[in-house]
């Protein structure tokens, strides 16, 4: 697949009102969007960091995966997205040599982006979205 | 901090053999380099995606922190890299602001970098690498 750069970094974090002051005030980053994603069950906050996003995501209830991301490993790294040119192309590939998908067919994502993600127990532990700005 | 992006991902992986196909194969990644790092009990391999490199870490023996964190979380992503501009300053501010430092001072780290951790309990759970390049 033709990958260009890492699109964005998920940080499950238990509380956006703690965790963006320390990536504003530490980091010096800047959070220039906070989004809710209702049928995600997370409140997000996003900062650029060159070429990256890094999009911190606080579950809005117990039943969130983030949630349940948190209890059992606490806060911290949650997915891996990158960009890719041609998310269909890039999907069949991946299903073709042995990798299991989460989503069999791109989404909608936030950010306007068209989304799917690899499952971690196919890519070495590592939860992975593969995302496409068609805009 | 002056923060420009994000220099790298390490990622944990039981075994190099094991993971560096699945970044060569289905991603469409290339090693560009392998290197062993004797007193962080480590093999690395390094990739680059855009601005930002993914570094596996594959522990050469059991009391490798590596080889621990896998123990305890699996595989996955172990630190997040950010590329400083002053590091001496940058770890200086961020003890100034109560954040708990792993090195106090910058200290030699593979590829030639000047690099500093800081500790995942006042980061929001991310273990956290400042790095410059001094070259």
């Amino acid at each position: 697949m033709d990958i260009s750069h890492i699109e964005h970094l998920g940080i499950a974090v238990k509380s956006l009102e703690e965790a963006i002051p320390y990536y504003e005030q530490v980091l010096g980053l800047k959070c220039y969007n906070i989004e809710e994603v209702a049928d995600q069950k997370v409140k997000t906050a996003f900062f650029k960091v060159g070429q990256t996003k890094i999009e911190l995501l606080e579950p809005t209830c117990p039943e969130s995966t983030i949630a349940k991301f948190i209890e059992n490993r606490g806060e911290g790294v949650h997915h891996v997205a990158f960009a890719v040119n041609g998310i269909e192309g890039a999907l069949a590939e991946a299903a073709e040599k042995g990798v299991r998908l989460i989503d069999q067919t791109p989404r909608a994502g936030a950010e306007g982006l068209t989304i799917a993600f690899l499952h971690p127990k196919s890519t070495k532990g590592v939860l992975t979205e593969l995302c496409e700005d068609k805009n």
